[in-house]
Parts: C-alpha cells; sequence; structure tokens
C-alpha cells in the first residue's frame, strides 16, 4: 500500500478536488484520457532515476494485466460460490441430506452404493421433508407435506432476498445490466458498483434463484463481476484515480461475468463490446477476453456441478429446414412494459408465494431453470431417461434394448411432458413478466431462453411426429428418408432460446456465440444466426429498444446510445441554449470580474460551468471553467493565499490586467481553465454533434458563429432533444 | 440496374464532381456519412408516395444485407476454386492423373480399387513424371527426373505468376492486407480492388502457392474478398456513391476473406475488427459475421479437399506446463526488413528455384504447407503412419497391433523426422524472409504458422523424451506418471504456430480465436492465450509495429494507426501550419473576392482547401472550401451561368455583397461551403487533436486562438509530426 501513497504524490492537482466528480455526474472522457496520459508521461520520465522508481513504473504497467486477472479470479470463484449455494438452497425445498446436511440432493446420492444409474435420484440418505417429518415418503398427505415446505422456504428465501436488498444495498436489486452500461458511458452513480453492493447482491441472488422466482443468475453475475472490478481498481491508483481507466476494467469486468454464467469466454468479451461498453479501445479487448477467460477456468476448476461445464451440451444437427418453423416462436420476443406497487417486500412475496404454488406440481416448473433448459436441448438418446424420451418404440423391450432410431412415434410420456411443457411455457411467461422488476436480484437470460427452449421444444416435437406421420409430403419427403433421425427436437429448443434472448436483448453476434459456446458445435451457428437475426428484425418493428434500453430510458439515466442513429436535420443553433426566450447566456470575462462577481454569477445560476471570453463586446472565446473547479479554487485561494478579498479582481489571462494601486491582490485561475473547450459552429448539423458527444465522450460543446460564442449544448441538452424528436417526454433525463 | 440509375436521380449533386475524391487522397468520413443520412432522409421521406418509392426503400434498406451476401458467396466460391486449382496444379508438379487429367493425386486414387488404406497415396493410375516419360517409377533416374520436372513445373509457375502480376496487375502483388488497412482507413487507391486486380490475384495466387514458393493463400485470399465486396458495392447506390458506406462493405469482406482462409468464421469477424477495420460501427459487425458465416458454409458445401474443412483438426491436451518451453520459440517472432533487386521478374523466379531445388529432398518442405502443419499438429494416435510417429513400441510387433499408449522411446523414423524438420526450419525461416516481397500474391499467415509449428514440434518431441527418459526430475514428477501420455507434441506445435505468427503480424484475441477455431477445441485457449501474449510482448521489445504497420511505413501510406498512443506533450500550435518562417496562411475572405483573385490564389498554392473568413482585419472564421470543389463550381459556373466575367464578385455569404451598379454579375458560392470546419484552439494538446482526428476521420482541423483564425492541421501534418518525434523521416509520408 505504501506504493499507492507514493505514487500519489506527483499526482496531486495543485488545488485539491479539481478534477473530481460529484454523484450523478456525467465524466469527461477526454479530461480523463489526458490525465492518465499525463500520469503515465510522469512515471516514464522518473523511472530512469532510480530502481525503486523503475520498479513503480513496471508496477504501473503491469496493473492493468494484475487487476483484470484479479477480477476474473474473483468474479470466477463467487459464480462457483452461488452456482454451488443456490443449488444446495434448491434442494433444500424439498428434502434434506441425512449424514450430511451440506451435500445437494446429487451430492448426497453420490456415495450410496445403493442406487442404480437409472434411478440415481433416490438414495436412502436424501430424505424429503414429508419422509423426514411424516416419516413416508409416498402417498398423498406426504405430497401436501413437500408442497407446503416447499412454498414455505420459497417464501423465507425470497423475504429474506428482498429484506436484505431493502435495508442494506438498494442498489442490489434487478439484473444490474442497464444501469452498468450507464456507467460505463461515463455516469456516476456513487455505491453502485461497492462492496456491500457486492456482498448483498451475492447473498440475496443465491437466495433468490432458490427462491424458485422466474429469474437467472446470469445478469447479476454481470453485476457482482463488475463490483469486484471496481474494488480491485482500488488497490491501483492508474484505476482508481481515473473515471475513464476505471470504465477500462469494468468492461473486462463485465466481459468476465458473462464468461463465469455461460461459461462463454469469448462470447463474454463480445457482449462486452457489443452491449455494455461505451470506449472500448483494443487494449481493452485484449484484456477482456484475458479476464474472461481466467473467470471461466476457476469456475472450471471450482466445478460447482460436478462435469466440465464449460461446454453445456452438445447437440446432433441433423436437419437444415429450420427457417420455416423458426416464424411463429420468433414472435414470442416478450417485452416487459408494466411494474406494480409499491411496496416491494409484499410484492416479492406475493409473486414468490404464486410462483411456488403453481410451479411446484409441474416437474418441468419446479426443476432449475438451467436443468431444464439442458433436458430440452438434449436429443433422446439410449441412455436417457427423460419422460420427453418415451417414445413407443421405448415402450415394449426392456430398457437396455432400446435403440436410438429415430422419428418414432410418441409414448405416452411424450404426450404428458407436452401439455407439462404447455403449462409450463404460459407460467414462464407470465411469471418472468413479473418477476423482472422485483427489487431481487433477477437476470432475465435464463428465463427468456427457458421460454424459448419450451416453445422451440414443443414445435420441434410437433414437426418431428407431422414428420413420422406424413413422411410423404413434399418438405419431409426430401430430407427425411424412412428409418432415418431428420428432426432434432433439441435443436428446435436451442434455437428457440436464442430467439427469445435475442428478441428480448437485441443482442446479436454476441448471442449467437454464446449460444454458440453453450453447445459446442461451429454446425449449428447459422440455423442459430437465422433466429436471431429474425428475432431482432420482428422485435425492431415492434420497436428499436431493447429490454436494457428501454429500463434506461424509463430509469431516466443520462445514457447517449452508440447504437442509436440519429436522423434528424436539426442544427445545433435549434439544440443550443440559451433558446430565443431565454436570459442571455452566463459567461465570464477573462480579466474584469471580481471576486464577489464571480460568486455572484455561481450562485444566480446552476450550471455545471461557463464559457470565459475575452469582453462582453467581441464574444470571442478564450475557455471553459467548471463551476465545481471554481467554487473550489475561490475556497482554497481564500483559506490560504493572504490579501483575497471579495473585491479581489479574477482573472483567467497569463499576466494580470494592470490595476489601481491600492486594489487588493488579484487571483489568478488560470490553472482550472480549460483552454481547449470543444467548439462547433451554429450551422453543425445536429448529427455531426451528437457524433462528436459520442465518439469523444464530451459533457458539453460550446458553439460559435463566426468566432463569435453564442451558446452552449451539454449532453443533457442532447438528450431531451432526442426525446423531443422521438415524441417521448424531454424532462424524463432526470440527472446530470 | 434501372433501379440503380432511378435511385441515382435524386443523390445528384447540384454542381456535378463536387463530393468526390481523387486519387490517392483521403475521404472526408463525416462529409460522407452526413450524405449517406441525407440520401437516407430522402428516401425515407419519399417511401409513402407510392408502391415503386416503397419498393425502392426496401431496397435500399436490404442492399447492405444484399451485398454482403453476395460477398460471403463470391469469397467462398473463390476460395473453393483456388483451393481445387492450387491442389490440382501442386499435384501436377509430381506426376498425372492418367485416366483423368483435371483430378489431383488424392482424387485420382479415389477411383482406385487397387490401394489399402495404408498405401493411399499409391495408384496405378496416377504416374510420376518419371513413371509417364521414363517408364519406370523407382531408381536415381527417375528420382533426377521427378526432382528436374518438379523444378520445371514451380518455375514455369512462378514465371506465369511474375508476369501476369507485372503486365496485368501490379497491385496484385503481395499480401494486399497493408493496402487494405490503408484504404478502410479512408485513403483512396483506385484500381487496388478492381475487377482486374480481383482476375489477376485469383489466377496468380493459384500459380503462385503451386509453385512452391514460401507463401500462403491466406492474406491474398482477404485480397481477393475485398475485391468482391468492392465489385459487389457498385451494384448498389448506397454503397457506390458513398466512400464510408463502401468501407463498411470492405469491413465485412475482409472478414469474409479470413473466414474462408482458415475456416474460421468468428476469427474473420475479430481479424477485421481487430486488424484491419478503421471504423467499425455494430451494425458492420453483424453483416460480418454474417458475411464471414456465409463464406465459410460456401467453402465447405464446395468441400475443396473431401474432408469437412470448418475444423481442421482436433488434439487431445494434456499437459498444462507449456509456459516454461514458449519462450524460446516465441523469439521466433520473425520479422522482415530488407527487399533485394529491382528486378521482379528475375528476383521470382531465383527465389522460386532455390525453393524448389532445396525444397524437393526433404519432404517436410516438397508437401504442401497446410497439409506439414496439419501433420504437425496431429497427434500420434493408432492409424498414424506418419514418420514422425515411428515411435519405438511400434517396431516391435504388426501395425495392427500397435497400442496408442504413450511416452516411448523414439524410434529412428522420429530421429530421422527429427533432423529433417531441422533443416525444413531452417529453410523456412530464410525462404520467408525472402518471399514475402515478391512481386506475387504472397500471404505470410501459413509460413509463419508453420515455421512455428516446425519448431513447436521439435521441442515437443525434445520434450517428450526427456519426460521419458527423465520421469524422476521434479518437473516431470508432478504431471507425468508412468505410463500415462503426459507430452502431447502437437499441442507444442499448435501453440509454437499461434505464438510465431502472433509474433509477426501483433493480432491478439483474433488470433487466438483462430487457432481455437481451426482446432476445435476451447481447452486449448489457454496454453495459446499465453503464447500470443509472450509472443507479442517478446515481440513489443523489439519494435512495436507488425509486419503490416511495417509495410504501411516502408509504404509512406498515410495511415493513421489507431492502436498507437500519442504520448508527446506539444499542443496543437506547434504542429499548425503556418510554422513561423512561413508565408501566412493562405485564406479566401468570405465577399471582397473576384473570380481571377480566386483562380489566382487556387494556382499560386497546392493546398487542398482554404478557410473562409470574415475579413483579413478580423480573421474571424466562415467556412472552409474544398480546392476541388471551388475549381469544378468555377468552371461550372463560367460554362452554364452567362455573365460570369474574371471580374466577377465571388461571395460565400447568404446575400450578395452591394457591388457598384456596373459591376458584372456576382457568384455565389455558399453551396461548396462547409460551415461546420472543424477547429481547436491553439493550446488544444495535440493527443486530444490527434484523437479527434482518429475517432472522427477528419482530413483537416483549424486551429483558432480567442476565435481568431491561426492556421490549419492536416492528417498528414499530424502523420510528420508523429514521425518527426518517433524520429523517423517526416517526408517519408507521400501521399494525401
Amino acid at each position: 500500500m505504501s506504493t499507492t501513497t507514493h505514487l500519489l504524490d506527483f499526482l496531486e492537482e495543485p488545488i485539491p478536488g479539481v478534477g473530481t466528480y460529484d454523484d450523478f455526474h456525467t465524466i469527461d472522457w477526454v479530461r480523463e484520457k489526458c490525465k492518465d496520459r499525463e500520469r503515465h508521461r510522469k512515471i516514464n520520465a522518473k523511472k530512469k532515476e532510480s530502481a525503486w522508481e523503475f520498479t513503480k513504473s513496471l508496477y504501473d504497467a503491469w496493473s492493468g494485466w494484475l487487476v483484470v486477472t484479479l477480477t476474473g479470479l474473483a468474479s470466477g470463484a463467487l459464480a462457483g460460490l452461488i452456482d454451488i449455494a443456490a443449488d444446495w438452497l434448491n434442494d433444500i425445498k424439498e428434502g434434506v441430506c441425512l449424514n450430511a446436511m451440506w451435500f445437494n440432493h446429487e451430492q448426497c446420492c453420490w456415495g450410496s452404493n445403493e442406487t442404480t444409474f437409472a434411478e440415481r435420484d433416490k438414495c436412502p440418505q436424501w430424505k424429503s421433508w414429508a419422509g423426514l417429518i411424516l416419516g413416508q415418503e409416498e402417498g398423498p398427505g406426504s405430497y401436501i407435506m413437500n408442497y407446503f415446505m416447499y412454498i414455505y422456504w420459497a417464501l423465507s428465501f425470497a423475504f429474506l432476498a428482498v429484506l436484505l436488498v431493502k435495508v442494506f444495498a438498494p442498489y442490489a436489486c434487478g439484473s444490474g445490466i442497464p444501469e452498468i452500461k450507464t456507467i460505463l458511458s461515463g455516469f456516476i452513480i456513487r455505491g453502485y458498483l461497492g462492496k456491500w453492493t457486492l456482498l448483498i447482491k451475492t447473498v440475496t441472488l443465491v437466495l433468490a434463484v432458490a427462491s424458485g422466482l422466474s429469474l437467472g443468475k446470469e445478469g447479476p453475475l454481470v453485476h457482482v463481476a463488475c463490483c469486484c472490478g471496481n474494488i480491485f481498481s482500488y488497490l491501483f491508483p492508474k484505476y482508481s484515480k481515473n473515471e475513464a481507466k476505471k470504465r477500462e476494467v469494468l468492461s473486462a469486468a463485465s466481459a468476465a461475468g458473462v464468461s463465469v454464467a455461460f461459461g462463454a469466454p469469448i462470447g463474454g468479451v463480445l457482449f462486452s463490446l457489443e452491449e455494455v461498453s461505451y470506449y472500448f479501445p483494443l487494449k481493452t479487448l485484449w484484456r477482456s477476453f484475458f479476464a474472461a477467460l481466467v473467470a471461466a477456468f476457476v469456475l472450471r476448476s471450482i466445478n460447482p456441478f460436478g462435469n466440465s461445464r464449460l461446454v453445456l451440451f452438445y447437440v446432433e444437427y441433423h436437419t437444415p429446414w429450420y427457417l420455416f418453423e423458426l416464424i411463429p416462436f420468433i414472435l414470442l420476443g416478450v417485452r416487459k412494459s408494466t411494474r406494480f406497487g409499491k411496496y416491494p417486500i409484499l410484492e416479492v412475496i406475493f409473486v414468490a408465494a404464486i410462483t411456488a404454488v403453481v410451479a411446484f406440481p409441474n416437474p418441468y416448473t419446479r426443476q432449475n431453470t438451467s436443468e431444464l433448459i439442458k433436458e430440452l436441448f438434449t436429443d433422446c438418446g439410449p441412455l436417457e431417461s427423460s419422460q420427453l424420451c418415451q417414445y413407443r418404440s421405448q415402450m415394449n423391450g426392456s430398457k437396455a434394448f432400446v435403440d436410438a432410431s429415430p422419428n418414432k412415434p410418441a409414448g405416452p410420456g411424450v404426450y404428458a411432458a407436452i401439455w407439462q411443457l404447455c403449462l409450463a411455457l404460459i407460467f414462464k411467461i407470465i411469471m418472468t413478466i413479473f418477476t423482472f422488476g422485483l427489487k431481487v436480484p433477477a437476470g432475465l437470460f435464463i428465463p427468456s431462453m427457458a421460454i424459448g427452449a419450451i416453445a422451440g421444444r414443443i414445435v420441434g416435437i410437433a414437426v418431428e411426429q407431422l414428420a413420422y406421420y406424413h413422411h410423404d409430403w413434399l418438405v419431409f419427403r426430401e430430407w427425411c428418408e424412412v428409418g432415418t433421425d431428420c428432426i432434432t427436437p433439441g435443436l428446435y429448443a436451442m434455437v428457440g432460446a436464442a430467439a427469445c434472448l435475442g428478441g428480448v436483448t437485441r443482442m446479436t453476434v454476441s448471442l449467437v456465440v454464446i449460444v454458440f459456446e453453450l453447445t459446442g458445435g461451429l454446425e449449428y451457428i447459422v440455423p442459430l444466426m437465422a433466429a436471431v437475426m429474425t428475432s431482432k428484425w420482428v422485435g425492431d418493428a415492434f420497436g428499436r429498444e431493447g429490454i436494457y434500453e428501454s429500463h434506461i430510458r424509463l430509469n431516466g439515466y443520462p445514457f447517449l446510445d452508440a447504437k442509436e442513429e440519429f436522423t434528424h436535420t436539426t442544427l445545433a443553433r435549434e439544440v443550443m441554449r440559451p433558446r430565443r426566450s431565454d436570459p442571455p447566456l452566463a459567461v465570464l470575462t477573462q480579466d474584469d470580474l471580481t471576486v464577489e462577481e464571480l460568486q455572484g454569477i455561481i450562485n444566480e445560476t446552476s450550471y455545471n460551468g461557463f464559457p470565459v471570453i475575452v469582453s462582453k463586446e467581441s464574444q470571442r472565446l478564450v475557455g471553459f471553467a467548471l463551476r465545481r473547479d471554481i467554487t473550489i479554487a475561490i475556497e482554497n485561494a481564500r483559506r490560504k493565499q493572504e490579501g483575497i478579498l471579495l473585491t479581489s479582481r479574477v482573472y483567467f489571462t497569463q499576466h494580470a490586467p494592470t490595476l489601481p494601486a491600492d486594489s487588493p491582490r488579484p487571483l489568478k485561475l488560470r490553472s482550472i481553465l480549460d483552454m481547449s473547450p470543444f467548439t462547433v459552429t451554429d450551422h453543425t448539423p445536429m448529427e455531426i454533434v451528437v457524433d462528436i458527444f459520442r465518439k469523444l465522450g464530451l459533457r458539453q460543446c460550446l458553439v460559435t458563429h463566426n468566432g463569435r460564442l453564442l451558446g452552449i449544448i451539454t449532453k443533457k441538452d442532447i438528450l431531451r432533444h432526442m426525446a423531443q424528436m422521438a415524441n417521448q417526454d424531454p424532462d424524463n433525463i432526470m440527472f446530470n
């Protein structure tokens, strides 16, 4: 830690506090990057002075890799912990392991010698609650007992989760991705990525997942990873003292989060690039990749599920004519739009109760959602004992003799499964819509994928049976020879899952890569891509925003979307302030204000900064001074410098103006003056202005006409203007 | 095609020719993007007028997808064609198929029933040249005959290739990637991506590969794909009329090129993003992905090698301690620095002759380089008949009885193979250095990978034998139990190939993903990444530039690298022109020049554009006018408008200045005036200026001080300044 403080010595600004930001303000990317280069130059210049300085420069150069490594390690470990804990808590709802409380159902039965492979779920050590309390495992009484205990535990977990979130860390609710997008775009929300949020989010995520609510842990894992990234960046002054550099770490952390959520490192990097990041230099791409890999491998060595998690499941791919069937279930681009209730705790308990009551009787809603998805993706092989695979040829003959031969007529198990799947589909759709708005950590990835997978599997089985009974139809004749397996319902489930997730989030490349990495087959990329593309187009027809963008807009975060094109023909002078009816622009002149006048201007207005001009007559622009910096500088001067009075002259020029002999000592404020403010002419089309704001990450831009200052455009003005052009309420943009 | 001309009707500028570019000039990204948005708005406004306009707007909206689909299809097809033709020509060097001339060696023997699996290379239909001419296949005479014919064909192919390139399309030589990078950054090189280049490059690439020169087809395939993209973009006015939009197509095309070169669609997209593209919006990412997939699947259905090419080879991965061994062969970051000879044809023949003479006797240099790489990557299984797998346990006992059991002592075959590999390594290193500079299409990927793979395999076998004979050493004891296979020489080859390629090109993420897609195993990403990372660091220690950047610098292209950080503290006023010793800046005043004076200013100077100011006294900036536009506008006016004389007043203001009654009709040039030129203040640090140039793709930027025009900074000034700061010759930047 002594290194940290040493490094800071020469980084100190002449006036402490200048160059920092208030909460809910937007950072100035250009200034931050300049600050970083300055720091870098200082270290480089010093490094030849001594071995110690050289070591410090090495430490500085490596700190980027160190911080992403630490972030990757921590994200992987936390994800493993969450997986194990959620799995255990989830099984607690159904029963308990007698000889070892801390074993989940599967681990409990591993040690048992009395189980066969077919009945690997049943062993004497694992007692259901009915078995434990009533002493009997079968019968209606036990069923009701188990049902009751299931609801009891689900409600307890949900209550605990919402209580913890409400009391300790309100920022821990939701998926966190919209807020992370906003933070990465340069907004400051203090505490959103802090240690309390991390702790509470981790704990409540376990509880929320175990409660059986229709939510996933994938989005919140991104938030958890970003918290890790933020916390570790405090160890390195390069990142903790620079908001722009810190965001590079956060980009890498979000890649690590997706990487551990799905076991998809490349998908994680592309997700970070496509979905959440704002400023993504190539160096960050490389580091994100590294963080994602480290995280994936840590999770893999923790091995929370006892299988190599990097590839979830392989599907055999046979049929190339997915395209026709895709259209119906792509329409499932479910959009969340309402939220009910002002009573978060009651709301959560209510939703959790309904979920538990309805979920228990149906095996497809009772089980873990990721297990459900896995089962739906799985093709029916000879070893598969799932109800979904009870085709009729399996019914006669012993189980060991079952052949994997394809295109069988469906047996009663399949029909029962289809009904249960249909009910599960309706249930999941309704519950997911209500769940994604609750004040608990709640991800949308897995529920969306489950909905798509259920729909896909139903369609897949339907097409398969159609092909069996009507193999003389033209469409089937060409691909399906009699006796060969031409339809793979599991593939339909996979494609459906991708399509649904694509409809909700509008992810494209990253989604395809994630699902590809989840399932591990390059061959399926084409149907996946077709599905994701179609679902994006269908979704875009209903509205261009993905769920995260909608969320950002609903919350009124000042987020300037890089994807959304500005297509209007307005000019800068129509957007700039002051408008025609407004009072004139509040400006400072470079050398004829007194401290009192300056303080007057600052107190009368609420602007974040003021242009400095040569004189009121010429209106020629000199620079820009931030409100916060002026206030700090004046306070600092009055505290430290003798002779600074209210009547002291303030000047921004290089040399003090000539003053009468008896006047008090003047105050030089040149050091806080930004002498290279961005300017555009009043004729500049707004599309160019928006482009400049996005690409350079500006906070404000001054507008001139023939060299004379006319007005100012801030990021908020642009967002208001864009909302106005899209017929939305411009006052919804709250912060900045 | 009628649609095309119709669409053009309303796109015509008021003055024809305004808004186009000369050869070897840089485009103005901002202007191009504004033009595109304008076009888009016009189409949108018109689309409700009639069904025809609506169809046109649909065509326009879909043209992006159409053009990338066509590009993908064409690239895939051409790559298949090149593969087949090169394979056939390559075999021609050794012999000919008697019953079907157009079959290569492998295809020739497919039909034969007389071959066993072990001797699948030998069949009576395939005659070596000795067999055909001398009538005997064995013996020293035949060997010399075959040797001679091999050299004869190699020289013929090389001669034909260099002749075709020299006579018909000089742009077809080399890999093309440096030039494509420069073009994508906004430079115009007419004909570089034209149909002649495409045709000649395709033909000569086949010849060059078949000639046995140490070059690969991967880089040139990117050039071929970009030619396809450029040619197809002419079908769509949206792309053909807009240089910025055209570059989006080219980015997608380069992804398709890498995709077919390696069968790696995701790697292709990342290559395009990381290595070649300059402006890469998310829309382009998605389309690149699509183009890459289409291309990969076309190639796959052509199936030029008779196997599913999407995954080249799977390697079983056992050992995690690659890191120690990596360091030696990462040093192989071979850097090309010299080129000899001003006689391209002689040079090519000379190199081809040496290559052929030396390559023939050694089986590892005679065979196709990609086959060599495949053999080196391959692990020794029971079916492997390669010399590299002749371990001693295989020597006793029949071939069918060979077990795949590991860590055997090397047999004589392996020792012989190692010597041949060492010779091949030296040969490949020398020949590759000389080959990459010849005036034939020449890629660097495959030769670099081959060098790395040979070195890697040698190291791998050495470590394996070390582990066998010294399995009690500390390092081996932990991982290598006796009797288990702990060292996989094939993996070493793979890691070596990636490391070497990484050292040469400085690719990072894309390289890892390409090799991952080539070999198809997520497990190998970590050793790959470690290797690529180390090789990049080692390479960066010798110099930060990859081979493409060096090539760009050697050729003096005006390329502003987005990866290279500008770390100096200079200010805009130190870089801007005019310097202190220069004559004052050539400016135009807004309303008091005559046509004659204006022409005088244009003729006296060679600047590409001129700032327009209010008056010489105030120096307040009004806008910027391009030389080319002024010339065209004056010519156009003198041709069309009556009464425009040399004494006519030229004005850029909204209203004509008040003139004496007898003066000739004034000429209004406001339409060619850019009223929103980019300006920075003279105090702006150059790091910000460079950032603005990169991110917005500017050509020039005006410098002001307190609202007064001081000077101008062009892209060329920045490149010169950067060269100066890096102690390079600033006059090397030739164009712009």
